[in-house]
């Protein structure tokens, strides 16, 4: 069938679909779980477009995706693709109102090629100065620190605000979100060169290395009226460090708990106590809820990007065969990147592009 | 000075101002920390009231606040009278507007007379069917079940809503303010009588005696669909059968954790990745973080009562002497009493109202 021929990019002989396949549902590490093989190229339906894959989003929540007992969304099962985040380009449509060239986001699978419905891709606007941007500070990452900070810490002036894995890509979002708000803003984060980037570059007021400093007693030196919002990326010992220290009233906003993904310490709790004696709130929420109310997030982040009081920062791994590595090495004590991580598909058919 | 003396009452002569002291802080049971002796009859000032205490209110919560590292409130001073609410009469007054004779309710101490401010004193209406509603329904056990459910819990028709201590002060009126707006609602108690108790006279929906069945089976039964609103009293076992039962969006209204004022087993804690992926939220709170607002409360509370949609039941214990044992009685795990339990003063000196 002509209709399933993305005709822009290739012929369909030469079209090779790669993706990871989720084989078993790991427990701890990931490893041979994921499988790097290939599948058919899919065939389109009224309403559908074709997506050509350029860049994966990779994030720690897509660990939680693939456990047996599911998350906040469903098990994988097993024997289909990967899924997540991707920007990628519709090469052949079906849908009414997007024209094969459109650069689109939503979720799709970790390959070269996917098919989606009208109602999951959001197109790039044409005018958009760096699509990336709607992979990191204008996409989920942004709106989950958006929606995290406003909605759930709901800063006032002059409140202080803790956030761990400060460097992280929703971390170093929610840091600005809540300077920009009028928070006092300590990120922790697991290296010297996170802190001096957290401090230095994105305004942070100051930073602690949980690596190399003892975390409880720099929290004790910079918030003696204790932390007002703390935004919880990754529970563990750095959380065991922060909720005794919560103020009056104080609010945690819980966004991962990336210290457990993978199964390798013990399930990170809260004493009770803690939380009773001070009236604090723990509350967690995943973006998914937010989709009702983008715009808004879009529009505080884009007019802070405009203004400079927001700077983002993007790394990307290259080639789809490293995106399992890409996401271990998310979830390993010692990540050594910054912001947001991106996997660059590039797929040998790429270098075909335009010779059919 | 003729203004320390309370006239109505007898002769300052006469008067014996019994008063349990606290004469260490508690680690465990409180044993010989509480002291039955005798105070000095208080000296007015200006602005004061002498109170004649009848009857004090007796509350797990009381046993947080003897603790050396305080809890909401500041930590008792040693040699210090024991506080607590209590309902009393003026006999002595230095305060505009408020007439010996005038019923009162406040934060005094457990013993037989008390000095408060004009600020201090709530007084009884002069029309009140029952004063000793104000100790219980209507006083500070009431707001506490009522801003814990409206404020914290939000209930929404048809939510299910668990009751921790169902059979207590609080969380008998807390499962019925619920089930007034709405809720389905499911109490947990320690006893067969106090489950029949909820169910048959309170009309709570259902009731799981934590003393002889399976508390996580029982709500996996009632409770196919998840906890919406989980109203805490004890923590411990209790409440590590309920956490991993919440719906997606559900709310933890943490009013206490008596299973652990007495320090017998570990902290209660709530494990994270229970909270993260059903998007739950727990917030503590205490009722003097309402006292703005108490006007709302008493008109929703008198208004249920007087519809018959609220049931009040007050256990009584005689003497001030039995105060200690009875507060003793609430924080044991196979605490007798249903409803308000308030304490007698009936002093000495009672018995000589209205010789002078």
């Amino acid at each position: 069938m002509a209709s399933n021929r993305p005709s822009r990019f290739t012929t369909r002989a030469t079209l090779v679909n790669r993706a990871w396949i989720l084989d078993a549902h790991p427990n701890e590490a990931i490893g041979e779980a994921l499988r790097f093989g290939t599948l058919p190229m899919p065939v389109l339906e009224d309403g559908q477009v074709l997506v050509r894959i350029h860049y994966l989003s990779v994030d720690p929540g897509q660990r939680t995706w693939m456990r047996a007992e599911g998350s906040y969304m469903p098990p994988f099962a097993l024997g289909a693709p990967m899924r997540g985040g991707i920007l990628g380009e519709v090469v052949e449509s079906r849908a009414a109102g997007i024209a094969p060239g459109t650069l689109v986001s939503g979720m799709g699978i970790w390959g070269d090629y996917c098919v989606l419905g009208r109602g999951e891709i959001r197109p790039i606007p044409a005018d958009a100065p760096d699509p990336l941007l709607y992979m990191a500070t204008l996409g989920a990452t942004g709106w989950t620190a958006y929606f995290g900070i406003v909605d759930i810490g709901r800063p006032k002036t002059g409140d202080t605000l803790v956030v761990s894995a400060a460097a992280g890509a929703v971390g170093s979002v929610a840091g600005q979100v809540g300077r920009n708000l009028g928070c006092r803003v300590i990120g922790i984060a697991g290296s010297a060169e996170k802190c001096r980037w957290l401090r230095e570059e994105l305004g942070f007021d100051a930073a602690i290395d949980h690596g190399t400093q003892n975390v409880a007693a720099e929290l004790d030196r910079l918030c003696p009226e204790g932390i007002d919002i703390y935004f919880e990326n990754v529970g563990g010992a750095v959380g065991r460090a922060v909720y005794p220290r919560m103020a009056v009233h104080g609010r945690i906003v819980l966004c991962g708990l990336a210290s457990e993904y993978q199964r390798t310490g013990p399930a990170s709790s809260i004493e009770l106590a803690d939380l009773l004696m001070k009236r604090v709130r723990v509350e967690a929420f995943v973006v998914t809820d937010y989709f009702g109310r983008l715009r808004e997030a879009v529009d505080a982040l884009g007019g802070w990007l405009a203004e400079g009081g927001l700077k983002a920062r993007i790394d990307i791994v290259d080639g789809l065969e490293n995106a399992r590595d890409a996401l271990d090495s998310l979830l390993a004590p010692g990540a050594a990147h910054r912001g947001k991580l991106l996997v660059s598909v590039a797929a040998p058919s790429r270098s075909t592009t335009g010779s059919d």
